[in-house]
This record gives C-alpha cells, sequence and structure tokens, in this order.
C-alpha cells in the first residue's frame, strides 16, 4: 500500500509516479492543491511542497528524499556504471534545478497558478511578456537535449533510465499545455514517444487540470 | 588526488568542500567565477554551475552527484536509520531548494554578483527592497530551525550529518556577509557553533571575496 501527495502538473510529482510506476507500485494518488497551505498537509511536508510519499508506514517528503529512497529499498532505475550514474544524476540535476527554473517555472506560473490566486496574492491574466522570456530559454534547452540524443538512443545511454523519467516528467507538462514545438526537434520527439509508450506513462495521460484541459495531441501516442 | 571547482561563497560548493574534508579528502581548489560562462569550463560542466568534482579520473558535475557519489564510494555520512535518512534528505532539499530561492539566492544577488556584472547585464548598487525581501524571508526559516533544534542536538539527530553540513553551508554564507541575527537564535548559535569548530570547517573560515570581506566574527568561533 502507498499514498502519493501529488499536484497533476508538478512536475516532481510526476517523476515519482513514473519511478513508482516503473517498479510496478500503484500508489494511491491524493491531489494536494499545495498553494492553499492546508494546515493537516503542513503537518505531514513543513516545507508544504508535494511529492510526499507514504509507503509501508514511511512517511519521505520531497522528490529527492523520495527517489534515493526507491533506489535504495527496491530494484534500481540508475544506469550501473558509475560514469554514466553520475550523468544521470547531473542530467536529473539540470532539469529539477535549471529547466524548471529558467522554463517551467515561469511558464506554469503564467498559464496555470495566476488562474487560481487573487490580485493580492499576484494573481490574474497570463503575462505574455514572462512567457515569451520562458519560451526562448525553453528553446535554448531544447536544443541541448536534442544535441545529447545525436549520439544516444536515450539521454544517458541506450537504455532508459531516471535522467529520461525525470526529463519527460517536466517536458509532459509543456506538453500538456501545448508548448512543445515537436517539428523541430525531431530526436527528442521519438526519443519523447518512447517514453510516453511505456506503461508507467499512462496514468500522467489521463491527468485534467480544472479549467484547464490538455492541448493538441497530449494524450496521443501518435503525435 | 582530488580537483574541486567550485565559488567561495557558492552554498553548494561549500556543502561539498565540507562533505569532502569530513572523509579526509582534501582537494585542490579552483575558484571558477561561474557567471563568466568561461568556454573551457562549459567545455567541463555544460551548465556552467559549481561544483565540479575530478576525483580518480572520475568527473562528477553538480552537488546532487558528488553528494550521492562521495555517500557510495567512501565512508557515510549520513544517518543508518531509514527514517532519519529521509528527514535528512527532507532536510538538505529544504536548503537547497527553499532556503536558497527564498532567501540566499536573493542576498547574493544583490550583495555580491551585481557588484560583478556590468548595467546591461543587471548589475548595480544592491536595492534595499530586495534585500528585505531575502532578510524577512531569512527570519521565518531560522524560526523554523530553532524550532527543529528544540529537541535535538542537531538538524536531524544527536550526531552530525548532512542536513548540518548542507544547512551551515548556507547559513556561512550569510554570516559572511553578517546577515545572521545570531542574539535572537540562541540555539541555531549553539548548534552553528559546533559545526564551525569542527576542522573540516576551518577552511571555509579562510575565504575571501575580492572587495568584499568576511563581516563581523565570521573567522571567530567565539562570536
Amino acid at each position: 500500500m502507498a499514498t502519493l501527495y501529488h499536484y497533476p502538473l508538478c512536475p516532481f510529482s510526476r517523476k515519482i509516479r513514473l519511478l513508482l510506476r516503473e517498479r510496478n507500485i500503484d500508489p494511491d494518488l491524493i491531489t494536494e492543491a499545495f498553494w492553499q497551505k492546508r494546515k493537516e498537509f503542513i503537518r505531514t511536508n513543513p516545507s508544504g511542497d508535494v511529492p510526499v510519499l507514504i509507503i509501508e508506514k514511511i512517511k519521505i517528503c520531497g522528490h529527492y528524499a523520495i527517489t534515493e529512497f526507491l533506489e535504495e529499498k527496491f530494484e534500481t532505475t540508475f544506469p550501473e556504471d558509475i560514469n554514466e550514474k553520475n550523468e544521470c544524476r547531473r542530467i536529473m540535476d539540470w532539469f529539477d534545478s535549471k529547466f524548471h527554473s529558467e522554463v517551467l517555472k515561469i511558464i506554469l506560473h503564467e498559464k496555470v497558478e495566476r488562474q487560481f490566486l487573487n490580485v493580492e496574492q499576484g494573481g490574474g491574466l497570463p503575462r505574455l511578456d514572462r512567457i515569451k522570456v520562458g519560451i526562448h530559454n525553453l528553446n535554448y534547452h531544447l536544443k541541448y537535449i536534442e544535441n545529447l540524443l545525436n549520439d544516444r538512443f536515450c539521454l544517458v545511454s541506450e537504455k532508459v533510465n531516471n535522467a529520461d523519467f525525470t526529463a519527460a516528467a517536466h517536458i509532459s507538462c509543456l506538453d500538456y499545455l501545448g508548448d512543445i514545438p515537436w517539428k523541430r526537434y525531431p530526436r527528442l520527439k521519438e526519443w519523447y514517444a518512447k517514453i510516453k509508450s511505456r506503461p508507467s506513462f499512462r496514468s500522467l495521460l489521463t491527468d485534467q487540470i480544472m479549467s484547464i484541459p490538455p492541448r493538441g495531441k497530449y494524450v496521443s501516442l501518435d503525435f
């Protein structure tokens, strides 16, 4: 029995959902509107962030602790080779820190979060100049990934691992919003199609955010 | 033989310096002005960030990969108990993500980075309204740590571990700038004095940033 507190368009929650299902762990999902800072949830995780996993009566807060806990307790989703493992964590960190702060955080804030906030909290219509900054940065990152995939089948090696799940978790949020220009990045598209068709990915494709339906071919395996 | 590319007031570099010296590894330090995006360094780490560790001919980029690499290859600096280990990673993540983005990144940008940037890059005098935001957030975080230390000798348990080294790395940057109001947080001060007096901490106390000398009692063990 496992329970995961998550939010559908949180890339860190998505990563953990993938890592759990890759290990055939199918958690009960509890959607947490974390920006509301619900008292009971703050008692569960003082930072107020998702994901939080409860498994075998153990509570684990945050994607970093959960990723490494799953690695220690269940079968591995890291590469075995030490250099590939270092490269894997480098790319995970790239997406969780750099890609998140320069691209996804900006676009999610404008297109999603501001809809749920009142004016005093900074809510309102999406600001196009901010979205433009995010999209500009996005293309810089996508070019880098396209280059990585030049000589590798996946991001680190020939086999799918944590780096791919992390990257796909972030990219899937932007795909939900219709923000990935797939035609310009053929190798990225081929790689994403591969991850998207895995059984572990299925639950992500059924996500629906109130008032923001998925755009384009988000659900389709032939996009 | 180990070489560490670092920056003196980068909390992630400081954490790795502590984790290395706790294991009696004394690396050659290369100071990298990472914001200059030096071509040779971008070839070493495409994200352009410090720290980067080269050890036993293995290159490891980023504090996440280095922390877990050291854990797997050398003696542990995590707690053994699984719940304490999860709590340790939760607190590390708190400092590396939440504390960094809400406090340290803001204050370092205003008080340090803007001095080294020209006007087009966003350089200039420190903006007092931004520093005020950082200091306001700082007190919220310090109160939380003071509470944690209410019933524990260190942040996670009775023994010093990665959570303490991570927290001390971040707090030491603010102490360098004279921004920690020690008198208001007696338990925090007692805990920091303990970490500061460890041999692994010594090298951090000799750091000097050009044009920004350390403030107050940064170097003193009796502060």
